[in-house]
């Protein structure tokens, strides 16, 4: 797509410029397959990243992972309504179980099953049938399981990370033998999310509820962390859902209390995705490329040499044992580019892939034993003794992770707008765009007719809202709180 | 299904014993969807031990994960003529993209696609149809990418771990600019696999070769791992396929050579899958349930308290003193178990699940400040002093991983018989079983009358085969080598 060292500017065609980030860093590109994507090496390396840090946080607070079936019967997917309504419309169907030549010499589907059945869109319905032979008694609660997977969702519009047909996920799924449990264990994961998109991704988040048109489909809650792109629009990062027992009455997920009385199970499941790579992209890169913060990039720091066309030795050697200085001080991959590129070419490789800290080393640098640390997120330079470099790429490192959030928080401040008029509302959201605090009567015919005319959505109520009385920004119905509106992707 | 003490024996009835082993450990258990298994978290656990292990191994070999899509076009699929004739009679066809309510109000297929797709039984097709867009040049060789995922052959007669319609396993997809690069890489993959086999799970293999039946469809060459199992059956274990240009060829995979002449790659592929954990129980678990080696086991050690009904105080304090200090020596989670259950019951909880040694402290040990420590392969006690308990444990895990490898490996040397003759053979295999060394011609013919007669498949050649003259068994036509034969799972 983008051969050249140039990436169309964010300010003139944002969703080109998405791509072309995608493309020069090499991190995924459209599948022969309509709809599905491969995700290429180093965009792989940065969910194996994602993956790690949440796997070890999930298992801290005692989830198991597991894995079940990619199929689920027509019959399980049928038994929660809502579920089903909101899943139909898109989801694979599988038909047959094996394949003919055709008098064409084509080959077709052949063997035809009794009961088709569907690719996962989400896991419940397979999962909780199991669950139900699972638990008997209190002692079997809380059940706690963890599934990472693959998901297929027919998607008409795909883009790469944000909607494609069949992405990778973890899906968590609980039950618990009180409402109130299952209600602590929903909140306490979409607070997992948000810690994780700020500490690792330095993406702040808004945690929130969604209204009841946007919630999971067979949810009673649906809990939500809302990122800011650069462009002044809403990214669902990740959903915690309190699904109470909508799930487990169809499915018979029953357990004997303390009492001896049998009860329904309480449940919630939750799940973020490589959609987080989209939101990752939107949150820091520029128009030079991809820009990541430390804690997920898959390589921290490049050790880079200037040097003429013949390759110096020397400076080799010594960017070798810088490179085995940081190895020793930081964690991921310490790369080493020695090789006789221009120095422009060079660096403008490692800039594209969002690598934080570049190390420049040239014959003068080594001769004053110290070496060029380049910032990829401000661009700016500094010459450190070569005694002091790990300590201080180590340092730096930190720094940056830190000054991404507050840049990126700072950044959704200036554009988070309280509204309260209509055609206020339009405006600001037309001229600035942004996040829009406004009053809501909590109708879904006000929801769809603000949808309809300004394409703005309903984002969540933050958990930390504010109680105030005010009127609703359409019908002018009494309000009790501010709900986040927005464009979304 | 196994819900007393109880497990069939291997004598009694081997099959039913390897599913109540697989039971009682809470490995894994069929799907609620025909052929599909719900692996477990203790299953689970295996697996993510099993896939560090191997994926540090690739990662140092330069491979990098990648992921692709799981759906195939049908059009891919039947590029390579002899790979599409190996799995168009096993692979699940997507043909629809929605579902809608039927006339009678159940849900049925809805939105027919142009084109169906083929849910990956291996991914050669869709990776290579994109790899030949990412090689251009010989810089670009090799390309070593592996992808973790899960894959489904329909199976008629599935079996846990060992056949199921789906599973989870890697593939490693590679190309060279050279035959012998090719040829390399995949001789060098089986024997980590042999090496990964043998150091982590203690299991020994044969590495050898296919005969041209036995080969994966679309390859030049097979190399094989295969194991043997407690009553004395074949199980392959991993495979390592040279592709030569079969693929690289209808796929377009070209490049540049040094000379600027274009030439077409060389592949291999290579894979493993959880049908290891199948080869795992069979090779190692007895009648009290699994046995597992040290290194792959999720939990390593339990600490065990012996005590009333009343739970001491003193006693869990101290145990959780024991595994404070162990947990610091040894990898893996240390398991705390100072329930008030009878130890018998207690014991036998940690023994199905094959936990390798089991530190039980009553009272009595700690007035003396000792405890016992037992072995879960032997079940030999010995009483040990709390200072040295870390210690002693650490290496008696080291001890016990390689006398279970001395022990399979002796186990399968004394069922390993060279014979002459096609009457001895067919005794040999109704009355000792085992692998069966013996000279064949070669032809597909007699390999497969010797199947039909006697269910006995060939295995591989050895790569450290000795050239020997002999005469094929069934029609005494000149050999150069044996092979084994075996019936095999």
């Amino acid at each position: 797509m983008n051969t050249t060292n140039s990436i169309t500017p964010r300010e003139k065609d944002y969703s080109q410029w998405y791509l072309e980030v995608i493309d020069a860093a090499q991190l995924a590109e459209n599948a022969p397959v309509r709809g599905c994507m491969v995700i290429r090496p180093y965009g792989y390396a940065l969910w194996e990243n994602m993956q790690k840090a949440l796997d070890g946080q999930f298992k801290a607070l005692g989830v198991k992972n597991a894995y079940f079936p990619l199929f689920i019967p027509l019959s399980f997917f049928q038994r929660e309504a809502e579920h089903v309504e909101g899943f139909a419309k898109e989801c694979a169907v599988v038909t047959h179980h094996r394949l003919k030549n055709g008098i064409d010499g084509k080959l077709e589907p052949d063997g035809e099953l009794e009961e088709p059945l569907v690719v996962r869109p989400t896991s419940e319905t397979i999962m909780y049938e199991v669950f139900s032979k699972w638990i008997k008694s209190y002692r079997d609660l809380p059940l706690l399981i963890n599934q990472w997977a693959n998901i297929v969702r027919w998607e008409l519009r795909p883009r790469l990370f944000l909607r494609s047909m069949e992405f990778l996920w973890q899906e968590g799924h609980t039950v618990h033998a009180t409402q109130a449990e299952a209600q602590a264990e929903a909140e306490q994961m979409i607070k997992v999310y948000a810690k994780f998109c700020e500490e690792y991704l330095s993406i702040p988040v808004v945690t929130g509820r969604k209204s009841d048109c946007e919630r999971f489909a067979g949810a009673d809650i649906t809990y939500t962390i809302e990122a800011m792109t650069q462009d002044k629009k809403a990214i669902q990062a990740g959903t915690s859902h309190l699904l109470g027992q909508n799930f487990a009455k169809p499915f018979k997920i029953k357990f004997l209390d303390e009492q001896g009385k049998e009860q329904h199970g309480w449940q919630t499941s939750w799940g973020v995705s490589t959609r987080l790579i989209g939101a990752l992209i939107m949150a820091h890169s520029d128009d030079k490329g991809l820009v990541l913060p430390p804690k997920i990039a898959p390589v921290p720091v490049v050790v880079t040499t200037i040097q003429k066309k013949q390759i110096d030795p020397e400076l080799s050697k010594a960017a070798r044992q810088i490179k085995l200085e940081l190895t020793k001080k930081i964690s991921g991959v310490i790369e080493l580019d020695d090789s006789n590129e221009r120095p422009g070419e060079k660096f403008y490789k490692w800039e594209k892939q969002g690598v934080p800290l570049r190390v420049e080393l040239g014959p003068k640098d080594l001769a004053q034993q110290s070496a060029m640390v380049a910032r990829r997120d401000t661009g700016t330079k500094e010459v450190v003794k070569l005694t002091q470099l790990a300590e201080y790429c180590q340092k730096l490192l930190a720094q940056i992770q830190t000054e991404l959030l507050a840049k990126a928080l700072k950044f959704r401040q200036a554009n988070t707008h309280p509204v309260n008029e209509y055609s206020k509302f339009k405006e600001s959201l037309e001229n600035k765009g942004g996040f829009i605090q406004a009053h809501w009567c909590g109708s879904a015919k006000c929801e769809e007719q603000i949808k309809a005319e300004t394409k703005a959505t309903t984002r969540c109520y933050p958990l930390d809202n504010p109680q105030e009385d005010g009127q609703c920004i359409y019908c002018g119905q009494p309000s009790t709180q501010r709900i986040i509106f927005a464009k979304a992707y």
